[in-house]
C-alpha cells in the first residue's frame, strides 16, 4: 500500500493534472470588511463533481489500476454524497465499475449526482456503523476494491493538491481555514503546508458537537457516533485512524469549534455576498475566521463544496 | 442630453475602467452536455452591487456630474431592486446624495442592498405608475436629478461596457442571449453588438406574459403593467421609449419567449451546476436556449443578477 509522503502527494498532483480543475480563488469585498481582514476563497465547490474529493478519489482509483492492474475488478465505498459522487466520476473516466454505500439521510441532490456517473447505489442506515458493515458485505460479495472515504493514503495524497495550488495562487498567504470531518483534507492541507510554508498556519474548523480537540489530545471521544449537525459533509465524528496523527501533530492547537448558528450565518455572508451556491459544510471555515479574534492578515479559507439540495434554505 | 450612440459607448466604457469589474465568463460541462452545445455565461452576478446595472448606474452618476456640475443636487431613481442598488452605490462613490422610491412588493435582499450604500429609500405600491408618480413627487421635493432604470441613455451606453468584453472575452462567439425587461441592457448589446460584430445574432428572451413582439411590431400591449413571473427584475411590461426603435430595428425577428417553468428549470441547472447562487431574471436566456432547435455553435448567455432573498426555492 502506498505511504502518505511529501513525494507521494508530489506524484499525485502529476497525475491529476489536466484531469482535474485547478480551482479559482475568489475575493469579495463585502466579507473583507465584515471579517477585517484580506479573505481568500479557495473554490473547491467549483472541482468536478462540485467538491475537493474529486481530487483524491482520481488518485485513487489511477492509483489503484496502477498497482494492481487487472486483478482490480472495481471500487467500492460508504459515502454520504460527495466521495460518493467523486469516486463514481473517477471510476468512470477510467471505465472501471465502482459501487457505493449510502445512508438514507443522505442529501437527494448528491444521490442524483453518483446515480449519473452511473455507480451502483446501495442504500443503508444512518450511523457509520451500518455503513461500514454494508460496505463489508458488498466488498465480499462484489471483491471490488474498497476506497475509503478519508482513511485511504491515496484521498490524502490526491487532496494535497489543493494545498500545492493555494501556495501558487495565494502567496502572501499566512493561515488556511479547513472544516474538518474525517480528516482527509485537514491532514493532506497541514502535512503539505508545513512541509512546503511552514510559516502559514493552518487552522481546523469543526462544529462543536465533534470535540476533536479531546480526541487529539485525551484520545476521548463523546458516546454518538454522528456529530448532529447541517454540515451534512462532516457529520462523522471520529477522524481517520490514519489523519489522527497527522492532525494531532500539526494542527492541535488551532482548533476552532463553531455553533450551529454561527455555521448557518456563514453560509448566508457565502450565498448573498459571493454569489456562490455552496454547501452548509463549505461555510464551516469562514465561521472559524469570523469567530477569531486574532485575526490572519491573508487568510484563505477553503470552500469544499456545492452539492445542496435546491430546497435547502440556512 | 447625451445621446445613445456607439461613440458615447466607448466613451462610458473608458469612463468605467478600473471603477467596476470586468465580470468572467464560466463554461460547465453538465449544461454544455444537456443544452448540446458550447455555452458560455457571461457573470453580471459577480459585478459591483450583483448585477450589470452597476455599469449604467456609475457612468449615469459620472456623466450627470461631469454635465451639470454643482446644479445637480442628488440622484433620484424608482426601482425594484437592481437599478436602486446601483444607483446608491454608484451615487456613494462619487458623494453624491441619493434617493430610490422602492415598491413594496421588491425582494428583502435588494431593499438591504440599498439600505446598505446609505441611499434614502422611499417606498410606494407595486404597479408601474405608482412608483412614476411616487418618484415625480419626491422629484419635486428634492429638486435630484432623475437617472430612469432603463429609458435613460447614460445607463444604455453604460451597460454596452457588458458587450464590449463578451465581444474580447469570447471571440468565438455566434449568439448571445440577453433577458429583457425595460430593455435598457437589451438595446446596448444589440446595437454595440451590430456595429463590432453583425455576425453574433442577438437573442431577446421574454417571460411569455410580456408579448413583446406584439409591441415591437404592431404597437399592441396587453392590459396590465406588470408582468407576473418569478423573474422579478423584469417585471415592467413596457420596454422604455428609447429602447423601442433600438429593439424593433436589430432583433425584433429574434425574440424567445419562455414559460415560468422553463425559467424555473433553468434556474435549478444553474444553480445546481454550476454553483452559481442567481437570481431567477439571469436563468430567463439560459431558458430561451434551451428551448431554441435551431442551435448556435457559441453562444454566450448573459447572467444578469445575483441578488436573490434566501428564503427564495425555484
Amino acid at each position: 500500500m502506498v505511504k502518505i509522503s511529501i513525494e507521494e502527494m508530489e506524484k499525485a498532483r502529476k497525475r491529476l493534472q489536466g484531469r482535474i480543475h485547478k480551482t479559482p480563488v475568489i475575493q469579495c469585498e463585502a466579507i473583507n470588511k465584515l471579517a477585517g481582514t484580506n479573505v481568500h476563497f479557495k473554490c473547491e465547490h467549483l472541482q468536478k463533481t462540485g467538491s475537493f474529493k474529486s481530487r483524491g478519489a482520481l488518485n485513487a482509483v489511477l492509483g489503484v489500476k496502477e498497482e494492481r492492474g487487472d486483478d482490480c475488478q472495481g471500487v467500492l465505498t460508504h459515502s454520504s454524497g460527495n466521495h460518493g459522487q467523486a469516486l463514481a466520476w473517477a471510476a468512470l473516466q477510467c471505465q472501471m465499475p465502482c459501487c457505493v454505500v449510502v445512508p438514507a439521510n443522505a442529501p437527494q441532490l448528491k444521490k442524483d449526482g453518483m446515480s449519473e456517473y452511473k455507480t451502483d447505489i446501495v442504500l443503508c442506515g444512518n450511523t457509520v456503523k451500518d455503513r461500514e458493515t454494508t460496505c463489508a458485505e458488498m466488498q465480499k460479495k462484489l471483491g471490488y476494491d474498497v476506497v475509503e472515504p478519508f482513511n485511504n493514503a491515496y484521498m490524502i495524497n490526491g487532496h494535497a493538491s489543493c494545498a500545492a495550488e493555494i501556495i501558487e495562487q495565494v502567496p502572501e498567504a499566512d493561515a488556511v481555514f479547513v472544516a474538518v470531518g474525517g480528516g482527509g483534507l485537514a491532514s493532506a492541507i497541514c502535512m503539505y503546508i508545513d512541509e512546503k510554508r511552514p510559516d502559514i498556519k493552518v487552522y481546523l474548523v469543526e462544529p462543536e458537537a465533534k470535540q476533536l480537540k479531546s480526541y487529539l489530545n485525551e484520545d476521548k471521544l463523546p458516546e454518538y457516533d454522528t456529530v448532529n449537525t447541517v454540515a451534512d459533509g462532516i457529520r462523522v465524528l471520529r477522524v481517520g485512524d490514519l489523519c489522527k496523527p497527522i492532525l494531532a501533530k500539526y494542527a492541535a492547537g488551532n482548533i476552532i469549534s463553531v455553533t450551529e448558528e454561527e455555521i448557518c450565518e456563514a453560509l448566508k455572508l457565502i450565498w448573498t455576498r459571493t454569489k456562490q451556491r455552496v454547501e452548509p459544510t463549505a461555510a464551516v471555515p469562514l465561521a472559524g475566521l469570523l469567530k477569531l479574534k486574532d485575526k490572519a492578515r491573508c487568510p484563505v479559507v477553503i470552500l469544499c463544496g456545492g452539492n445542496v439540495d435546491l430546497s435547502f434554505v440556512p
